[in-house]
């Protein structure tokens, strides 16, 4: 016998683990479908140039035409795309469930295949979508009986505009972003002495600034000029935060000013979602307003969500709230093949009932007890016999 | 506004189709849960060499390290997989649902990417696991609605035999296949002539050799020597269509002896289901008792069967079986944000109603117009005014 690998990043599912996997995704997807979200999918497969990952993120191949495809590595852009492409009716809240793909390095330990699910509200300009996709997925994490977790809110806008004040290039936007992301405070301090300007103080202070709200609104506002940009950004955060303040009263709030948007197209309040016993995000979300253009709308303002469905079921496998796999209790054997429309007809009506698939009683006896059935039900000429197993 | 195309073979669906595939691939694996099967899930990624398709019917693509990947063409091999690599206890009746792929042609308007759902019945050697396979697959169908198919059986040893018999090497193989798929009456006698044996007269009728089991059945009898390995297959094709009449008496049942094993590794009896309406076979089945191997076992026998679901969102839809999306009748709005909570509950405790995301009474109402909402309920100071839409 081989022992055959499977690629980096890709895993199987068995029995309980798949079971409640397929569970799960169902029960999020009914909370969406409630919430007056309707259905969307899209295709795996997408030309590779929709997505402006970085190469070596995408899973790239040719068609038979030489035309470059790419495994989607985002649920957001394509969604995107069928909205420009049907001219659908705007505003319209799409719910989508289902697997993207990122080529990641092995040394990494990251699943290269994501089980994922959300929401995109595309046409809303209102705070109102952001505060729904927040309620959304606090719905979602409620529902599935999962407590321990955060929400931590972030605007796209700061990043933005500290790149644009900078006058930062390519080079300097992915090395800025790294620095971001690790909190690289003496990377940091040598960057605004590379790129000085009267930003300088709350650069350096980014790495400090997340935490509870009102503290590091204080702080932030100390350190920015009056008129700054920054100010509105950090408004605007404040603002959501006041509005779902009372739905989300048990549920704790952090923000993150150093926070990077994860995706070119996010363009405003951003917010991730961490669990206690998880180390990565395993929610994220926020606006973006410049993805989706129409015939009639240069820019159709957008705010989506996408929850890590793996994540969720690791989650629901710690709390032990992933669902336990019944075991079947009776196992039907039948021997006269006269017998078998009466056997299905018995397995149909009976709870947590299966058909013998043996031809001799000894198998279908051994098997009943390998598996732990409490009886067996042995039929003949229309008539039941009903054993105890190991007994 | 760009018009973004996408793949050859891929497509989007939207509400009614995304909803109702949805909610059709949930009832089927509702009904092999019913019936004891456990769900597998495997990567969409798999080393390419697990598969013995042709390479220009893959996808396929390097990763990071060079390794050769392709996209799963089919369920049965991976899940072989599963069972050697994790050595499961077996007998097992194993299930599935996922997406497969494979790369055809852009002319021959081919899906590209498949839904399917099945069934594995791994390590039963009697023709119960035929039986069941076949009356699950009744199962999903009744329970879905969709009547006017029918069953057409066959076996694998009938092409394998007549390989052997003849001598046939690589490139005659696929000849030969193709003109037994294509039913190619003067080509089969052509080649007859070329490749002559005591079973030139049966392989020239095979192209008539289908339909109902006792005729062609009769006919093939007395076109086989005595002895000859091909009445085997013929018996047992015969015994699972007598063991099934009786489960299956409201079904058409036809038998080919000329059916082609679309995968190498079926090794006997085969089954395909067609419906009226829909030209391709919608589901395909069989025994194949040499793919999987374990250190106990060097043959491990075994049964799949796979139905294709979007063929049955098609046919559900054609029959108008389809589950129509339910349009949601109130539409709460609210202006005061201290409303929030009370929005939620409300919307939580009114069946189909959706909460406003606009900032406006006015933007509310022409999108509750817009949409057909029955009625406008409209949230202030905790007091619900109830408004009748477009009056």
């Amino acid at each position: 016998m081989i022992q055959r690998k499977i690629p980096t990043g890709t895993r199987d599912k068995l029995f309980r683990e798949a079971s409640g996997a397929y569970r799960l995704e169902h029960k999020v997807n009914a909370v969406v479908k409630e919430r007056g979200y309707q259905r969307v999918e899209t295709p795996t497969i997408e030309f590779a140039d929709l997505f402006d990952e970085e190469e070596s993120e995408l899973y790239r191949f040719f068609d038979n035409k030489g035309n470059l495809l790419a495994l989607r590595s985002d649920m957001t852009t394509p969604i995107g795309r069928v909205v420009e492409n049907t001219k659908l009716t705007l505003p319209v809240k799409l719910s989508y469930s289902g697997k993207i793909y990122r080529a990641n390095e092995a040394m990494r330990g990251e699943q290269n295949e994501i089980s994922q699910a959300g929401i995109e509200l595309i046409g809303f300009s209102s705070v109102k979508a952001e505060v729904e996709a927040l309620l959304c997925a606090y719905d979602i994490l409620q529902t599935l009986q999962i407590s321990d977790f955060h929400f931590e809110i972030g605007h796209a806008q700061i990043f933005h505009e500290l790149v644009s004040v900078l006058s930062l290039t390519e080079g300097s936007i992915e090395e800025f972003r790294q620095m971001l992301e690790s909190k690289n405070i003496s990377g940091l301090k040598a960057f605004t002495e590379k790129y000085p300007s009267e930003l300088d103080t709350f650069i350096q202070q980014l790495p400090f600034l997340f935490g509870f709200p009102e503290k590091v609104f204080t702080k932030a506002r100390g350190l920015l000029p009056e008129g700054s940009f920054l100010r509105t950004a950090i408004d605007e955060m404040s603002l959501l935060l006041e509005r779902v303040e009372n739905s989300l009263a048990d549920v704790v709030l952090t923000v993150d000013l150093g926070l990077v948007p994860t995706q070119g197209y996010y363009t405003g309040l951003l917010f991730n979602g961490f669990a206690d016993k998880i180390a990565d995000v395993f929610l994220r979300g926020g606006r973006y307003d410049e993805l989706v253009q129409t015939d009639e709308q240069a820019v159709v303002p957008a705010v989506g969500m996408g929850i890590n469905l793996d994540t969720l079921v690791d989650l629901q496998y710690r709390l032990n709230t992933l669902e336990v796999l019944k075991t079947p209790s009776i196992f039907i054997h039948y021997e006269d093949w006269q017998d078998l429309v009466i056997a299905e007809e018995l397995q149909r009506q009976t709870l947590d009932s299966q058909l013998s698939l043996f031809e001799t009683f000894e198998e279908a006896e051994e098997f009943a007890k390998l598996w732990q059935f409490s009886e067996l039900w042995l039929l003949k000429n229309g008539e039941v016999t009903k054993l105890k197993v190991g007994e």
